[in-house]
């Protein structure tokens, strides 16, 4: 069929072809076999099914270079409808979040599904599961484990992101171990403002990539020493503008574009890595470059040699767009098949979870005073910065009544709790939080990086217990409550962090919070999503677990009294 | 190590390093460990030994991305001592020339030694022995010994060039299986002048780079498609400067450098990919993207993960040079060990090829009227040109003398025989070649790619026949013959295609084959290494078999006769 002797599954005709190799645009007509490219030229137009692309240019599928579905809250399947309707064909998966909660067979089980949803999902193998010791997770996975899995899960193709960079360059005997059941295998990094010789033990200990960067000097020093520069654009880390002068000044080697991150009503309505390649084209990026970055450099990245371009031999994943500023699909096949035209989800056969991966909230029922904190003077307040993960150490001087240290909205200082929630023990960390800006109530929720413990931020004790026992009752999720009140919630039974619900239920949803939040006087963009790092133990500076404060600079436990 | 803790191996302080990650010269020291990178960056000054750079700037060891070891006439011990004094730390072979002559355990022979010599040699193994049916090789590879040598032979990485593009592109089962036998590993293409649905043909059957460009629209649509451009430049065949602008158009995207062919004379004299770098940036190409091309880039094509880069976790292949326009290494480190210093040949331990090697020269003693031609006025004549492998399908009238139809010096016509020497037939294929200008004599050798018959060229059929028989005696290799006396001989017992002898003695006596070439009127540069490749039936357009003239173009045996 290549060879034009005999008419092709489907041929995209009169449409021109971005060349991810030379960067130029090609009129080209395209032919499709068994779901692979097998001629990209002028004249492919017999087929089985013609369809007539002129006035489109044909990308090739994007790729997520590194993203957690847990975070939209969406079983695959719900997930691969929103996501292929924006152009992602291929997503590259570490399903820590669900490990944290079910282990191995969680990661099973959260990609059971894959061979039946149109959508590539490749596995990258959890490494840092808990994320360190302070984090208190239900399960964890070993070396034998990573081993298990690159053998015998369909998919898997490395390691993924070694967060525990301390212990990697401490050179820790299961760090090392878990490398070295990733041998030959590529190995994803996470490493955020590691720099000079600790990121040179890093690199040497045989990490390959990072997505963590905030800024253009720790880009290109990363990048200088190999490292591949996975630019992330999620709901929460937003880093395309600061890094972008690293491909305007040296080009696309070496560095890709991933999500990790992103809400179900961002995914839903403003897209997904199409909006990454946006964002960058807006701010200056050559379109073809930014294409580049999404697509082929992803995949040589992920040594997925079939992935990545619309070239003879390659996986026949076409996105059609009218332009190269809004990056708007309006057609998208994947492997050859029309998966959505002009803006429908795509339709996926549905996958539905298991019971044994339900009712994992376990805390004791929670009051008010269960919160109560009591220091004298200052202490240690954790500052979050919009659109980035990494907070700010800061101090300050807690309200006080009634010879307790209070929230002060007043000074936007909020109160933050963690509470162990796998085995009922009700451990619970507690501390302050600035940034939010809520004037009254408490949000609550079971996404918290990574232990996925329950995060609750409030100015007032009742509402932060309220919204405690709401998570406990409904199986995990979100809540947002005023005044007593449930305002709004996302319920998540699947470990405590996927919904059953569609993706527009669980988007609308995820609306209902953020307005709810809104009300209570947030003025954090996507204020569920930032607090669902605050217990992230390995992203600087300050955080929150059960087990209390964390200096993640000093990777140590740390008093809340200053 | 890298953290800088304890002293490393050895460290390279006050030079400047490139990153091939961004194109940057970086003031950086650098720290070996067990052969390995273990950090770049300022301060790694402590190690057992420590080496003062300063002046020098380091580039990463360069890789030949595809080469035949046997055009070099050396055993492998020979080459890495003249390789890596240029700074070639990495060669990617082919050895398909002592595997038309001694099969797969010519194969395995021929890198025996690999491990105990510096260099990395890395097998792409041989997939088209014999080049094609018009070749009679002694030995041949088919799909179960392709799969077998990937499964078990060291250092086999992936399927050398599938030369026989017309089976590919026909789907031919036999070349079918080959490319199965292979799956999940990388394919090297040989396609010269392949275009259009054909080129997508070969493309989609999985092969993925192409040695052969010699033109840069012939090089562009196979970038835009997804080849990687292997930019050439051998002895024979150079086309540095035609393809170059494909990198001054479009970045190093899937372009790598490689020598495929060359001459021992040339290896010890003038350099290796170092000398194809020196040649790209006296052209015009930014000295960083040529060492790109020589490092990086050809490691990634080849998935050699940790090659191609001066970084953490890479292997320590480093090259010390002065500039960036001589290329003229002063000191060369293979994983960390000092192997060149000063412009001296590497220290490498002695390869001896083993007896069953030897002795494979197989003719009947010929005589002058075994070469006797007979056609009726035009015949068809192989047109070389200089500095291409690509010759030219030309007609002419020969002379006559006494009947028969003979060379004509005054028209650059010279006779070329090409005779079976693997089993003793003595079958001969006979015709008419110009582009030499012998005025007299034979040159005549066992290095006939591919099936490494004897091939003759000369004026005088009393040479040719004293040249033949001349090779018999020597065991096969290259002699110049004028007036019945042998004036220059290069003997290659090993298999006809290998020497026993240093890289000195052997670059001597192919000086002094040139100059016995030269004398006798020849005005072709290489002209030993011109006429190894007019057997070659899977280039065009006019080659000449034991079996006859083959229009490469049409694939198929045409007659003499005009």
């Amino acid at each position: 069929m290549a060879r034009g002797d005999e008419p092709a599954d489907l041929a995209l005709v009169g449409g021109r072809v971005l060349s991810v190799f030379t960067g130029e645009m090609l009129d080209a007509d395209v032919a499709v076999v068994d779901g692979s490219v097998a001629g990209v030229g002028a004249g492919y137009r017999a087929a089985d099914e013609v369809v007539d692309v002129s006035g489109s240019i044909l990308l090739p599928g994007f790729i997520d270079g590194h993203m957690h579905l847990e975070t939209t809250k969406l079983t695959l399947d719900q997930f691969a409808r929103a996501a292929l309707r924006w152009g992602t064909t291929t997503v590259v998966l570490d399903p820590h979040e669900i490990a944290n909660v079910l282990g191995v067979p969680g990661i099973r089980s959260l990609l059971a599904g894959a061979a039946d949803v149109a959508l590539d999902a490749f596995l990258m193998v959890s490494s840092c599961v808990p994320a360190s010791p302070f984090e208190s997770s239900a399960e964890t996975v070993m070396a034998d484990d990573i081993a298990a899995l690159l053998a015998d899960e369909p998919g898997a193709i490395g390691l993924a992101e070694m967060m525990d960079y301390p212990a990697v360059v401490a050179g820790d005997a299961d760090a090392v171990a878990k490398l070295l059941a990733a041998q030959g295998r590529h190995i994803d990094g996470h490493a955020p403002g590691l720099s000079g010789r600790g990121l040179n033990a890093y690199l040497a200990a045989g990490v390959r990539s990072d997505h963590e960067c905030t800024t253009y000097e720790e880009a290109l020093e990363k990048r200088r020493l190999g490292m591949w520069v996975m630019i992330r654009e999620g709901s929460a880390a937003r880093n395309v503008e600061s890094l972008l002068p690293l491909v305007l000044e040296h080009g696309t080697t070496n560095c890709l574009l991933c999500t990790d991150d992103r809400e179900p009503d961002e995914l839903l309505e403003h897209g997904h890595v199409n909006d990454v390649i946006r964002r960058a084209v807006s701010l200056g990026c050559p379109p073809a470059d930014a294409v580049v970055m999404a697509t082929l450099n992803a995949a040589r990245y992920h040594r997925l040699h079939e992935h990545g371009a619309i070239a003879p031999g390659y996986v026949a994943d076409v996105v059609a767009v009218e332009d190269l500023e809004r990056f708007d699909p309006v057609r998208v096949w994947k492997r050859g098949r029309l998966v959505s035209e002009g803006g429908h989800l795509a339709d996926v056969p549905p996958i539905s979870a298991p019971d044994w991966m339900r009712a994992s909230v376990r805390v004791p029922r929670m009051s008010a005073d269960d919160f109560a904190i009591r220091v004298d003077g200052r202490a240690r307040v954790i500052g979050v910065q919009p659109g980035s993960i990494v907070t700010r150490a800061l101090v300050d001087e807690p309200g006080r009544s009634e010879g307790r240290s209070v929230a002060d909205p007043s000074r936007d200082l909020a109160k933050i709790a963690v509470i162990e929630r796998h085995r009922g023990t009700g451990r619970i960390g507690l501390g302050f939080v600035r940034g939010f800006g809520l004037r009254r109530g408490a949000l609550a929720s079971t996404h918290a990086h990574d232990a996925h413990t329950v995060i609750v931020v409030g100015v007032d004790d009742h509402d932060m217990a309220v919204a405690v026992r709401r998570l406990a009752e409904i199986g995990g999720g979100q809540v947002a409550v005023g005044d007593g009140t449930v305002l709004a919630e996302l319920p998540c039974p699947i470990g405590g962090l996927l919904s059953d619900l569609s993706v527009e239920a669980v988007a609308a949803s995820a609306r209902g919070l953020e307005h709810a939040a809104a009300q209570l006087g947030a003025t954090l963009p996507s204020p569920f999503m930032a607090m669902s790092f605050l217990a992230l133990s390995v992203v600087p500076e300050l955080k929150l677990t059960d087990r209390g404060l964390v200096d993640v600079t000093r990777f140590e436990l740390v008093p809340l009294q200053a």
